[in-house]
């Protein structure tokens, strides 16, 4: 959609909303379409191409205004996610279906989706080692539970910890700043040694320092041996795997418990919209679930219509799928967004990126003062100028400084390295050209007044 | 503003937004203002008379686009916050001003800002008894832990509970359905002689069922002198104190550690927007504060500009006051609203609903075949039909079955209760009499059929 349609097709929304104000008394009060109407109003899987906005828009009477707030929010976003699960070809397993044991939610953020995923491992290991051992204190069992991530891993799985109250170690990554089986096999040895219940392993795909990728085909059935719950963090590498190209990044997947990333990061809906899957429903509602009589509903209780009070929309399963009860309709965002792009657009999207970062690792390879830090993957480039750390922190000051670009830095085994991200979905390649100039025209002049 | 109003507002904002996308390689990369810019820009008040759209539009160039997203995003939410506190008349210890300890947040709903609270007291008690007992294992404080409530609050506190891997014990509330001081002391001192350690009572005001207020005043100085963290879960009445006859409800918040209400709910601002107030902001960053390099900015570190890649907002400190790590920009609703009604449009709105409610609660008191079954204090009405439970549970099923109306029971002493609550923005005397003539009907229906 160019501006000019978007002009007219955001005025044609506004006009959509003021008419549905000014004729709400018109309306239902409350549905009267039967659990799971909507599956079977819509295809099964995302179109391949794209759709016009017509047809999208027209489906807003048809498919969501039967169902309301509610049941529609619920059912749209688990078809949704069952889309996105295809297009990333999840297990089976993943997927919600109609008969499925698991399924997808959307959480606000990736650290929602670590903790949410921590809590329900925690719960899980509790219950299992209870039925075991009956008279074992709840609060002993979870002093010896032990989590793991990669060294790499965001800061928002350690915090998950923190909140759950249990331990957390990091698994020292290799060489590539990924994870291994055999370094994760080598702690889970010595805490097992130790007295300690190891629950619950984050692996990362796409680390925020460098983009790295975690053995997850080594560690998984290390994670299904030990009964060790596997949660995959992609939060931005995900959306890459809707690329026949890339999905093999994401083999292994097979083993984990649960699987999260960020479409507000790389595919094009807005913020937020974390997806998450599980593949067991019911830990994560073991983990979360409470039941008062206000959050009953008719197809659960005998006759008695109960919905939450509150203007926001009460989805009844999912909102034991997280922390907040309340939940906004975030569903739509992916339902207009995949069927304007189509499988293919959104394809594109992602291609079109990480051939920036390739143009943008091709000009920094022919710079001799210049290195590359870490293997360019997807779209970040980790880059340096070979020297030492202080020269880089100078470097990225004035870039930084100078405002025309603005790049964030990391540290990759104790070297400071400036990171170059194709995020925008409006990036061409003379920007990454400019970019490039700027960048080298700056570290020009910061050679002639600090020559190494 | 009126529908005709909105449709030619919401059509240039569209055109704004189309602008901005247009023409984005205009605007600078990186903010270059100095934080805490904000807060001399705006008054320090919300205003009394509502302001015009014009006035409120022309402040996003003058006011939030030099900040960009960051800081301006995290400064107008702490201003829009405080502005909110000086409405309800909190004590000054719960701003932030310049200088102040405290302030407040925006979290997604008051499920969130419970558990936050939670994690919060749970730190600060485990760094107390640590500091006087440094060798006592943190997982022998945390399972002798215990958090209080109301047998009436949300089950969004047992799970808050749950999450946070405490105990959770519900105080008996008296025949008004409200926590006295001494249900309170009585329950401690059982607690204590059992070796336990409560840490936290999650107060509320305005329960879920009856709309019932816990006595504060008294609760608030028992949890000071034990060293108890008193949040106070306001989150449907906290919108009615910003009228000066209902501020007495809040007397006691100087007692609270937190407090916190859903301007979603009854403010006028569209959902999610739940705002939190703290009186010391160091006890709710020392539970989830975690420092990696990307996370990190230039007024922290010397000369390092980073700012997380994600392209939605980081605010650095605020990230720190909640689960998710990535925020939205909601305190732009807030300031639009406040400056659109004026505070004695927000008056207004609220008095008008609670007329409302007062206006079907006398229409029920002359009906003597019902009864009023809790206080009225605000826009919530619980009623019934003198009768059995089985008589009420029918009568709902009628009402909800007709679909012209749509009412959520609860229970109440062992009774099954309808509940009447004004909700809706544009409500008016006529759909309460119309509802009241609609039930009335049905109701007669019901007797006739099953005589009493």
């Amino acid at each position: 959609m160019d501006t000019a349609e978007f002009r007219r097709r955001g005025k044609e929304m506004v006009d959509y909303v003021a008419d549905y104000l000014e004729n709400i008394e018109k309306r239902q009060v409350y549905p009267d379409v039967e659990p799971g109407y909507l599956r079977s109003l819509i295809p099964e899987e995302a179109p391949e191409q794209p759709e016009t906005y017509e047809d999208v828009v027209k489906d807003i009477e048809r498919v969501v205004m039967p169902g309301a707030a509610s049941p529609a929010c619920t059912e749209l976003e688990t078809v949704m996610l069952d889309w996105l699960g295809k297009m990333l070809n999840l297990p089976e397993e993943f997927l919600a279906g109609t008969k499925g044991k698991g399924g997808g939610v959307i959480q606000g953020t990736a650290s929602e989706a670590t903790l949410v995923a921590l809590l329900a491992a925690r719960c899980r290991m509790v219950k299992r080692i209870l039925s075991d051992d009956p008279e074992r204190p709840e609060a002993d069992i979870i002093s010896k539970l032990v989590a793991y991530s990669s060294d790499q891993a965001h800061s928002s799985v350690e915090r998950a910890g923190l909140i759950g109250g249990v331990r957390m170690r990091k698994i020292p990554s290799d060489s590539k700043f990924s994870v291994r089986g055999e370094a994760l096999r080598k702690v889970l040895e010595e805490d097992k040694a130790a007295g300690l219940i190891p629950f619950y392993f984050c692996a990362t795909l796409g680390t925020t320092p460098s983009c790295a990728f975690d053995y997850i085909t080594e560690i998984g059935p290390i994670c299904n041996t030990e009964g060790i719950w596997m949660h995959i963090d992609a939060a931005y590498a995900g959306s890459a795997f809707i690329c026949p190209e890339f999905r093999p990044l994401l083999d292994g997947v097979e083993f984990a418990d649960s699987f999260n990333f960020n479409p507000h990061k790389w595919l094009l809906v807005n913020f937020d919209c974390s997806t998450m899957w599980v593949k067991n429903r019911t830990d994560i509602i073991a983990a979360f679930k409470m039941d008062p009589l206000y959050l009953k509903h008719d197809h659960q209780e005998s006759g008695i219509h109960t919905l939450h009070t509150h203007t926001h929309t009460h989805t009844h399963s999912i909102c034991h799928w997280q922390i907040p009860l309340g939940r906004r309709f975030r569903s739509l965002k992916i339902w207009f967004v995949f069927r304007m792009y189509g499988l293919r657009g959104l394809q594109d999207h992602i291609r079109k990126h990480v051939a920036l970062a390739k143009e943008f690792e091709a000009l920094v390879r022919v710079d001799e003062r210049f290195q590359i830090s870490a293997e360019v993957v997807l779209g970040l480039v980790c880059f340096r100028l070979k020297g030492s750390n202080d020269l880089n922190e100078a470097l990225l000051k004035r870039i930084n400084s100078a405002r025309r670009i603005h790049l964030v830095p990391c540290q990759l085994s104790g070297r400071f390295v400036l990171r170059f991200a194709v995020c925008a979905r409006t990036t061409e390649s003379r920007h990454v050209q400019e970019a490039w100039a700027h960048i080298t025209q700056l570290a020009t002049e910061l050679l002639r007044q600090f020559p190494q």
